[in-house]
Parts: C-alpha cells; sequence; structure tokens
C-alpha cells in the first residue's frame, strides 16, 4: 500500500480528502503529511476572493474555476472559509450548490471550513490546505472569504491575487468599508452589474481607488529626475515634464483594473480572468511573487513557533500554579499582564526562557 | 502633579485620552498604568453591537448612548472598532457624525480604534480600553464592532451581553451568515423597522432562532424528570407531563428577543434598553456574569503569556540563525513547522525550553 504522500501526489482525491481533514485537526500524521507534501509546493497561483454578502461571491468563484477548466485546462482548488457558522461548521447548503456546477470534473476540489476557533488557525488552516493543493498539483487555488473584517486581511496576505468583489446597491453605509477593503485589492469586480446603480458603484470605487493608489510617475525638474505620486484621475502637473523613459516602468506599476460581471450568465468572466494573469505577470516582473511567497512563509513560520510555543509553556507548568493566577487575576489583585510575567519569572529558574 | 492612574480614577478626560493612545500603541507607560487601574475594574456592563454595513448600527448605538444619559444618568463609553480601514486608521468621518449627537457632555467618550494589526492585537486592545473605561468609572462599556467575522466573535466574548443589528432587505445571501452570528447574539435588533421587508426579516430571525436556541425544559416521564430540548415555536411533546417545578428555571433560559428600532428617529430604544437590562440581570442570576468575567480574564492573560513568550523567543535568538531557517522554508528543503521545531530545540540545550 502506498503512504498517503505518495497516494496525493498521484492526485488520488479520498487521500487528498483524509489529509485535509486530519490537516484541519492538526493531527500528527496530518502534520507529518504536510512536511512530507512541502518540497513539492510553491508552483500554485493563490487567488483570494472576498467581499460583502450579496455580492455573489460563489457564484463568481464557481464560474472563475469553470473558466480555468474549459479554457485553460487547469486543476482547481476551492477553498471556502465560511465564516456563516463560526460554531456549528455550516456551508453544506453551499457546498450543494456548488456540486451542481462543478461536479463530476476530477480537476476541481472544493473544500469548505467553518472558521471555527481563533483566526490565527483560520489563517493557518487555510494556509495549510493551500500547501496541500498545490503540492497535488492543483495550479490554481481560490480562496474565497466573506467580509470585510481582520480574517479577510490575514487571509489576502496569504494569496498572490486578491479580488474585492463588489455589486450594485447594497446602501451607503457599505462605502465606509470600501477604503480599507480596497488597499487589500489586486483586481475589483462589480459583480450583478446588470443591476440598477452599476454606475454610481463604479464611480465610487473609482474615486477611492484613486485616493488609495496614487501613481508614482517620474518627471525631470531642471534636468533632474523627480517621482511624483499622482493620483489616479489627476492631471498631469504642469510645471514638470514626464521623462520618456518611464514609460518602461509601467509595468512595475499595478493600478487595479475593475472589471464588471454578471457571474449567474457567466458574462465577464474571462475578463476576470485575464485581469488575474496580468496580475501574475506583473508580480514576477517586479519580483513581488517571490516576496509574497516568502512573507507569507515566514508569517507561517512565526505562527507555527508561537503554538509550539505555548504549548511547551502548558506542558512545562502546574496547572494548580496556573489556576491560583487566575484566580488572582479574576480576584483583581493581579493584571493579566502582571500575572504572565509572573508565571514566565516564575519558570525561569527552572527553564531559564 | 498627580500621576495619569489617580487623574483618570478622578474623571480626567485628558488624562484619560492620553492613556487610550499609549494603551493602543503598548507603550510601557499605558501597560503600567493599566495594571494600576486594574484593580478598580469589573463594575462596567461590556455590550458589544455587530452587524453587517448598512444596519445603521452606529446610529442605534448612538441613540441607546443617549438613553442611557438621559434616563439611566449613567457614563457611556463607547468603543467603535473599525474594520473600515484596516491599514490607514480611518473613522474620522465616523467619529464626527457621532460628535454632533453626543459632544459636550461629559458622561459620554467616544474612541475609534482602527483594526490595524492582528485580530489578537484588536481584541487584546478593545479589552485594555474596556478595563480603562471600566476603571474610569463608566458604567456602561459599548464596544461597536462591523461585519459578521472571526473578529466580531472574538469581541462578543468580551462583552456581557451582545446585540446583533440586522435590517430589513439587505439581500438574500445575508440569510446566509445569521446562523453563525445569530449564536453570539443575547439581543437582536431590526433597525430601520419603517422599511418594506421587515416582516419577512423578522420571519427568517425567528426561524433561525428557534434552531440556534432549542428551549430546554423539564418532563416527568413515569414519575421521572428529563430535560427535553424544544426548538422554539414547537409544540409541547405529547407523551411528555411538563415538570411545574420547571417553571422557576425560565428565568435561567434566554431566548434573544427580537426588538424592532428606527434608530434615526429614536424608535425602539428604550425596549432595546430594556431586553440588555434584562438580559444582565439573568447573567447574575444564572452566574454566568461571573463566568463569562473569568473567561476573559483567562483569554487575556493567555494572550499576554504568548506575546511574552513570542518577544523573550526573539530577544533569545540569533537574527543570521532565524534567518539562516527562513530561507530554508523558502527554499522548500524544510516546512514551517519543521523549522519551529528545530528553532525551538536547537534553544533547548541553553534554555531547556
Amino acid at each position: 500500500m502506498m503512504d498517503a504522500t505518495t497516494l496525493i501526489l498521484a492526485g488520488n482525491r479520498l487521500a487528498l480528502a483524509r489529509l485535509l481533514t486530519q490537516v484541519e485537526n492538526d493531527s500528527p500524521a496530518g502534520r507529518a503529511a504536510l512536511a512530507e507534501l512541502f518540497p513539492h509546493t510553491g508552483k500554485a497561483h493563490l487567488i483570494g476572493v472576498t467581499g460583502a454578502p450579496g455580492t455573489g461571491k460563489s457564484s463568481l468563484v464557481n464560474q472563475l474555476a469553470l473558466h480555468y477548466r474549459k479554457t485553460e485546462n487547469k486543476k482547481v482548488a476551492i477553498i471556502a472559509v465560511d465564516p456563516s457558522s463560526p460554531f456549528t461548521g455550516g456551508a453544506v447548503l453551499g457546498d450543494r450548490v456548488r456540486m451542481r456546477d462543478l461536479s463530476g470534473d476530477d480537476g476541481v476540489f472544493i473544500r469548505s471550513m467553518a472558521s471555527r476557533g481563533s483566526v490565527g488557525g483560520i489563517a493557518q488552516t487555510t494556509a495549510a490546505f493551500a500547501q496541500v493543493f498545490d503540492a497535488a498539483g492543483f495550479e490554481i487555488v481560490i480562496i474565497e472569504t466573506v467580509g470585510a473584517g481582520q480574517s479577510e486581511v490575514d487571509i489576502a496576505r496569504l494569496a498572490h491575487t486578491t479580488l474585492v468583489v463588489e455589486a450594485p446597491g447594497l446602501g451607503d453605509d457599505i462605502q465606509a468599508i470600501k477604503a480599507g477593503i480596497l488597499e487589500i485589492a489586486d483586481v475589483l469586480v462589480i459583480n450583478k452589474a446588470d443591476r440598477p446603480g452599476v454606475e454610481h458603484t463604479e464611480r465610487a470605487l473609482r474615486s477611492t481607488l484613486a485616493l488609495a493608489h496614487p501613481t508614482p510617475r517620474v518627471y525631470r525638474h531642471h534636468g533632474q529626475a523627480m517621482t511624483v505620486m499622482v493620483p489616479a484621475g489627476a492631471k498631469n502637473l504642469p510645471a514638470l515634464e514626464q521623462d520618456p523613459s518611464a514609460a518602461q516602468s509601467d509595468m512595475a506599476i499595478w493600478i487595479p483594473p475593475i472589471n464588471k460581471t454578471v457571474a449567474t450568465e457567466g458574462k465577464g468572466i474571462a475578463e476576470v480572468a485575464e485581469s488575474i494573469a496580468k496580475h501574475a505577470a506583473h508580480l514576477h516582473v517586479t519580483g513581488d511573487w517571490a516576496s509574497r511567497d516568502r512573507a507569507r512563509l515566514r508569517s507561517e513560520l512565526e505562527a507555527s513557533l508561537q503554538a509550539a510555543l505555548m504549548s511547551r509553556f502548558f506542558e512545562n507548568i502546574q496547572e494548580s500554579k496556573y489556576n491560583e493566577m487566575v484566580e488572582q487575576v479574576v480576584g483583581r489583585t493581579l493584571s493579566p499582564h502582571e500575572a504572565a510575567r509572573k508565571l514566565l519569572n516564575g519558570n525561569s529558574t527552572q527553564e531559564n526562557v
């Protein structure tokens, strides 16, 4: 019998599904397999897709997956991080709807994950899932999240390319979210673009974009090159002459494109895929692909360290001593911070931490 | 000159504002003051308010604050955790709007916080802010967050009472969120209740509630008491006779009430305040007030421990050795998990951690 790693590298779906569960449960077998698979990672394009509920993200993700299958014959994995149920582990309905579109295709693997536990945990598990799919030969790994909270920002940090999905008519209040979420957007999608209010949404996005992404342009002033940050849509500064040699550097500047889609009808999907491909090219040209990779792995290492340090701490401390500290904190005689310091210093005699 | 702690306990707003900034920056002075103030905490009612963008949460929070000021003469602090800008630290507009309603009242203090940094960080800073306000004599501390992600769940864990705000007509997709977010709700508010679709929203909430909060009821069966979980709205099970002695235990069961408001007109606010007061009474009767307090302090202690362990680790490790490990991970010869283990074992000769 072949071991799990070999089976997964050979494309066995059952072994893959089993490993994902082991990874989610953080079992020793899962961790061991993850370590074995790790040398085979680093090839997939990780695409984050986020946006408020009601924007039709899931339909967009499904259509995008279909596009990659049909047009580019790429293997696609979808990780649906589902905060709809922080406690009960839902997403069953969503999975069923997805199945209808994508079932029976061995080149697609969909895995949803309830956002149970800590965010550190979610981001870590998502990263591990992405690694498993990457090693298993999925060229496209789509990580879908709902909302605009910190978890989306954390998950966006995992992705090479982040899509932010909007839709017309979601209320004015939602504008408040955009400035922040736009900063993580590499590609903007206005889905449900057949709905009224699409021009308003696009205008609002463009003006927020202009603030979030001023364009660096190189000018010559008295013969000297200088870089000026020009807000998108601004007229060229009259006193400055644009440096013709700066034209080449345009490839190095990424202004998030705005794509309009009607995902339920498959409209505009090819354009989104093109934007994503252009962004990947941009990342490779600028070296950002490698630096995002490095940043991601560095924070994974830190998360592993943190988990290991905590579990070692709890292995080495007497439960009664820890509970005694908790009582002092609950009794308000010691602040949590002081209690932590005392616990660590108390340990230092044996452990010198 | 009095020190910061004394000034804050005496109600000095400038000292309070300064300390909040120090706490947000995690400065040594902030940490010291926090420890000094800690024995004065444990009196405030922490109220979490969350909901999707577009529900009018902020108006509701403002009206609630006005209510507590005018009707109950309680000091109110508002911590607005603002994920609208994870990077730029926004919320300025929101603050200005708030100021118009609540300015000039020394019994109200509003502080917004951009959701910069890690979620651990946000939850920790929010907890610290709540402690400062608590010590400074604010009887009501309202913690306002947007959305339905993990950060809201984390922040809800801080609060004694969590309000989840909904509004009619936010789209069907949003229903998917409810099951999860409802599980953290102690009080449900349908704001903008003058809008069409309010009946639909209420019906949807009630049916989700019935699933999320089955009612435990004690029955006698052949003379023996047994507890049956009855979904809200279900008929009594015919084969079982309800135990009359169980009537008293009704106080111990909390089914989240649904309140309807039009916050912009101040409608329904008193009813929401009444629901909140009832929930506080319920928490005291059942002992949940104390157990939520304990759980909150316990997780604060853990967060402090985690931060201290990490900073000690980085103090004790050679930078070159750490970077070498990062290179091995980036080069895919070592997984992040293996690298973490190696780093810790490498340290164990000196430190025995």
